[in-house]
């Protein structure tokens, strides 16, 4: 069951962000420490500095240290205000030293709730942790905060992160695309996007929401759910450029061919034959170079996609802060090891509201782009793609402006004083 | 003498953008149709179908065909909405022919004013013109309207273009950075951000604009007015590493060796052992891995930079619209060969108006980041630059959006019936 008996006496609550950053995972913070604020069960709010790397090496941020102003501009501050962490928690058998340490440094802090924002992986973190605090006698509420560029969780109708990427890429696409059309006279025709999923193909699939019908651009996307052909490819592109005078192509950094090869490892090749530098946009382009000499420009917008939040989508951000709060409402009404999620009730006008679901039932499942929201020709998105994808992007949300530049906050980051003198190399 | 006796007999005039585009050329362009409406003195006004090779194939877009709103949404649409081109003409000995073609499709349709909205090229182009029309009889009002992300127009205080582009720097370095920030302790510790500029490095000194001290992103930018030094460089990095745990780098594409070969040449090559692929982002990024294993990632913004009109500055659109208003009432009060400036009068506040100057005097002259704009080490900008810069990205001018994309605007682009029978071939 994902539902037990209350706590009754107040505990701390523990909050890490984990993995890739957002334009908005620090909402999603703003929505936890808020709510948390607001309830009696839980006392004070600690982050993990670096996230779960914080817990384990007893590193935690005392967020009540923070101004109200602070809390509040992190709904409109980028990346992990607390800091993030790429790393992985094995099996409650292979990694059982490091599950103890945590419900170690939980008990010592009197932490009996675990807000663990992030991806596929971290859910499947979480539930781990409340198990093992159930075996060691410390029972943790454990409830994740869903997290993704990818949107490539199950069970929500979409991930908080990715309608701002997907805005990013949607407007990039389409000013880029205007450019390419004023020069494509006399000097560039076609213009390579490199996006972001290496395994799903939703961040590609919102390119296509930069134009309609088959003149307007990008006139291919590349996914990494369909196999490349280049013949195929390579001749889309010319009868773009015969019949438009121009090919945008937007391409996913997953994008493969039939045999599971990257484009991406295509090979190159510094001077001292060195396999690197990486970058499928490039790859492509040569490819679109030597088969028929057009002049090409392209672009990788790596970072820059999943931390612009000078252009985050409005819906994006209700989204993410939502289920932080969310997060904290389940704890409060005694689940456990559960994620709250995006319901959607209705595309146009979009009407959603906040389900919940399993941990266990999130984690490590990938959710791919399916293949009716694609194309047949597996070059661009159908109407069906569309009708989903639009109202994520929906609504602007600009962060306050100082001199030219957003007026982003930053932490104090005040450590908890360290209550166990033991050590730990995570 | 740059001012001559006034045109009496109301005639057309002709518009043309040149060059690569920019967030704001459209911005000008609206300055010119809307002051050309309201004098006595100008009948039409023609657009080049990408440019002055419209001109020469005599394929002219009718300006007064497109709705009073299109006009309009021109100041806040990105890149060349009737078409820019690469095409440099050459001096009135070597490209005569071309010369007179242009005098001649002048002349067949009444055009007496021609506004030439771009770089030094482009203003060399317009004095000849302005030259040329005089020895054929059919004189030609030549005002040019300055255009170029680069910034390297001289005798102006900043080009209409650049300002936006700064802007979009300074924002993305300071997002991606939060964001490498936030990864640093357990993944990514390097982030390149590579950046236009061929000769000029005004736009790798906007991201220096991102933060401000020495720990703040971006810790190193690489101009093209500093020959690399590859070991001072590499030793930054493992500074900036050690003391901040991050190392954020905008590079110049033009960045360049004492010797003048570019980064960005150094020599990768595909698997079929073709130089190619290009990037100097990429190429940086690897000389750090292969030098210090740091994880890194690097972003190539490309048109994305120049093309990004949702971050425009409010203060490049309203120069841009003012230097193509500007352009319409130097002709009207009898100025020929001349292009209006940015005359900057005050700092802090940004006070400016509008000054102009000849063309032979703006013409292939190129304006170069100066030595006290940047930090003795070469990596860095001073206070000096920053005062400089700081104005010109000041303000956000935001387009309309609609369903969550920004709504820019499209001509119609009315062809002008043809009067002359000849082909011309450009």
């Amino acid at each position: 069951m994902s539902k037990r008996a209350l706590k009754t006496k107040p505990m701390n609550a523990f909050y890490a962000q984990s993995g890739g950053v957002t334009a908005v995972i620090n909402a999603s913070a703003a929505g936890v420490i808020e709510a948390a604020m607001k309830t009696k069960l839980i006392n004070k709010v600690y982050a993990g500095r670096h996230g779960i790397v914080g817990a384990l090496t007893e590193d935690l941020i005392d967020v009540s240290k923070e101004s109200r102003a602070t809390i509040k501009g992190l709904r409109y501050t980028p990346a992990g205000a607390f800091g993030s962490a790429r790393y992985k928690l094995k099996s409650l058998e292979q990694d059982r030293a490091k599950y103890e340490r945590l419900i170690e440094v939980f008990k010592a802090h009197d932490i009996g709730y675990f807000f663990y924002n992030g991806g596929n992986d971290s859910m499947d973190t979480a539930n781990k942790v409340s198990q093992i605090g159930d075996q060691l006698g410390h029972k943790v509420v454990c409830i994740g905060v869903p997290k993704t560029v990818d949107n490539d969780l199950p069970h929500t109708d979409c991930c908080p992160g990715f309608g701002s990427v997907a805005k990013y890429v949607a407007v990039s696409t389409r000013e880029a695309a205007l450019d390419v059309a004023s020069m494509a006279k006399t000097s560039t025709k076609v213009f390579v996007m490199e996006v972001m999923g290496r395994h799903a193909g939703w961040i590609a699939a919102a390119g296509g929401l930069a134009g309609k019908g088959p003149r307007q651009a990008p006139h291919i996307i590349l996914f990494p759910e369909i196999a490349f052909d280049k013949d195929a490819f390579l001749a889309k592109v010319k009868q773009c450029v015969t019949d438009y005078s121009y090919c945008v192509i937007v391409v996913s950094e997953g994008a493969h061919y039939a045999d599971g090869k990257f484009l991406a490892d295509a090979g190159t090749k510094d001077s001292f034959g060195h396999t690197q530098l990486g970058g499928v946009g490039p790859v492509v382009a040569n490819m679109v170079r030597e088969a028929h000499g057009y002049k090409y420009h392209w672009a990788v917008a790596d970072y820059l996609q999943r931390a612009a939040r000078h252009i985050a989508s409005k819906t994006d951000v209700l989204q993410a802060y939502a289920m932080g709060k969310a997060a904290v409402e389940l704890a409060v009404k005694g689940y456990d090891a559960v994620m709250p999620t995006i319901v959607r009730k209705k595309s146009k006008p979009y009407k959603w509201e906040v389900g919940h679901v399993k941990l266990s039932d999130v984690a490590n499942v990938e959710k791919m782009v399916p293949r009716d929201y694609i194309t047949e020709d597996g070059f661009g998105i159908t109407e069906k793609c569309r009708a989903y994808l639009e109202p994520l992007i929906a609504g602007e949300d600009y962060p306050p402006f100082k001199n030219g530049l957003p007026d982003y906050v930053q932490i104090k980051g005040v450590a908890v004083k360290k209550k166990l003198n033991t050590e730990f190399k995570p």
